[in-house]
């Protein structure tokens, strides 16, 4: 082959904010498979919250991206080329491609993914792990009951779009706290979510004292710092916290803002639950059977913002936040 | 009657650590039982680190003491005179009966001991209120299994000495925090804890990477503040983190320390907690039963600290704080 490989590799560890030189866009010749490998044309790359900490030389529950290491993402692609005999030409699978036009992987490493059922970037969102992050880490490590009252920060996210949709679904008063009229309209109006919080425009803890006067149930934490302060001010007796992520912490060059009011859990007899997708891999499955039911029956919707073209990857990476995507951000490689 | 009962009121509401004149010492006519109630003599005051979090106006478990009312206080009395069909004259008993000589109280509100079985002042510590909330928080919230690591902070205190010992006879490793070498001695050559660590001393995060290199499984904790990071610092996988209390920041007079690394309960898919012992009344016999049998049996060794004088009380109590108590702190009234 004489095609060329484009790619990001990992240049520097950002301090702060990651900065387009914090990666390195090279080229190189694309690679050819080995026995049991597929050569893949990368088609779309997923931008998550998580891969700012995979940037982060520090103990964690993967290990870091080296330097001079391609980019580490999940992306869709096409078989271009397949040594392995579960994989054609013209197949589309998922896995941990990287950013990248091109990547040779192991064929155990990816799954098949079938576009005639749903576009190929809801693999990445809605029927992807964010989605499975949000159907396990709100059934099973947020307990939800028919009736609770939930409350999902970074509501307009991947991940929170769906936990809020799943909570309305299962019976659940659900609020989502996101930043801007434009994605609290959505919540509202789109997606079926009874309230939302602005948390731009108005003061949080105040407003989940009113939107929620018998406590919140179950709070799913994509955010952290003040927004989890707030959510801790106003616990239900029993309450379930699901630590999903701390976007308003990955950038920070001093120490993580941690929650003050903690006590709170033992006030409130309350319990904070950290969570990791990745342990939910043997029941993947399960959640994926559901979310595709919903989303065929319409009780599920899905938000893809797609952004086209490879090499925009460090600004279009930084959108998730400034908090400018409104949905599932996605880089269109092709 | 003309007998007088001396009692100590609150009169202010303390800011930071309290001080004699947030309380006032003063008397009044013993008062007389109507029916139903008991009329008690005080013979045994718990001294106990929630009572700083009672003096407080602030939404908790429980409300706060009146200014103007007498300090709450668990304690043991005697009856003097009942007008309630289940005691006689001479039972003793256990409840609520403040920091006074004389009680007079619901029978409906307060517990038969029986001083054959024990010195009455276990039924305040080992046998009573710090005994349950170690038996339930450590096998209940924090799930204890045999072979876990088990580290407990303020491990020589009423609570937490209890929670190493149950730890040890159930089969885990047990790591005792505790302030200076005196206390630190007793939880390892009386006690049967495995190590402990003086946090007057060492550094304490990394005494517990050195003395859990496979991590912590169970984190008991009496203390939070810096305690409590260092054991978010060390968890295991799938840690269970139990919040008791954070003796450490019932005195701040700026807000409380937050644990700034609590994301390591999502890089370690643990969870925190927090448990109020009274949730477990309806399970109180099944603690006790357990908790006197291990006494009886020498497998639990019990440690009060009984200081007398029912007029040392704002002293006394302080000792809480300053950590000069070693064991369960009573106050012995007459």
């Amino acid at each position: 082959m004489t095609a060329v490989n484009h790619q990001f590799r990992l240049a520097a560890r950002p301090v702060g904010a990651p900065k387009a030189s914090d990666w390195k866009y090279g080229s190189e010749p694309v690679g050819e498979p080995k026995d049991g490998e597929v050569l893949l044309k990368v088609l779309y790359v997923s931008l998550d919250p998580a891969m700012r900490g995979w940037m982060n030389d520090a103990k964690s529950y993967i290990a870091p991206v080296a330097i001079g290491e391609v980019m580490r993402a999940l992306a869709i692609g096409e078989v271009v080329e397949s040594k392995h005999p579960n994989f054609a030409k013209g197949d589309h699978v998922s896995g941990l491609l990287g950013v990248q036009e091109y990547a040779v992987v192991a064929g155990a490493q990816v799954n098949k993914v079938d576009a005639r059922f749903a576009p190929l970037p809801a693999f990445l969102g809605t029927l992807g792990m964010p989605g499975v992050t949000a159907y396990f880490g709100l059934l099973d490590a947020g307990k939800l009951q028919a009736g609770d009252t939930v409350v999902v920060s970074g509501a307009a996210g991947a991940v929170g779009s769906v936990v809020g949709q799943i909570a309305k679904l299962k019976g659940a008063r659900v609020i989502g706290i996101a930043g801007g009229a434009d994605k609290c309209r959505t919540l509202t109006d789109e997606l079926g979510f009874d309230a939302a919080i602005d948390y731009k425009a108005e003061d949080v803890k105040a407003a989940l004292a009113r939107l929620c006067p018998n406590g919140i149930n179950v709070f799913f934490d994509n955010v952290g710092g003040d927004i989890l302060e707030a959510a801790l001010a106003n616990l239900a007796r029993g309450a379930r916290i699901v630590i999903c992520g701390a976007i308003s912490q990955y950038n920070n060059t001093t120490p993580i803002k941690g929650p003050a009011n903690y006590l709170s859990l033992l006030v409130n007899r309350a319990t904070m639950t950290g969570i990791v997708v990745g342990d939910y891999v043997p029941r993947w499955g399960e959640a994926v059977r559901d979310l595709a039911g919903w989303v065929a029956s319409g009780q599920l919707k899905r938000r893809e913002d797609v952004v086209e073209g490879l090499e925009t990857f460090p600004q279009t990476f930084m959108k998730l936040f400034s908090g400018e995507n409104n949905g599932k951000l996605v880089l269109k490689v092709a």
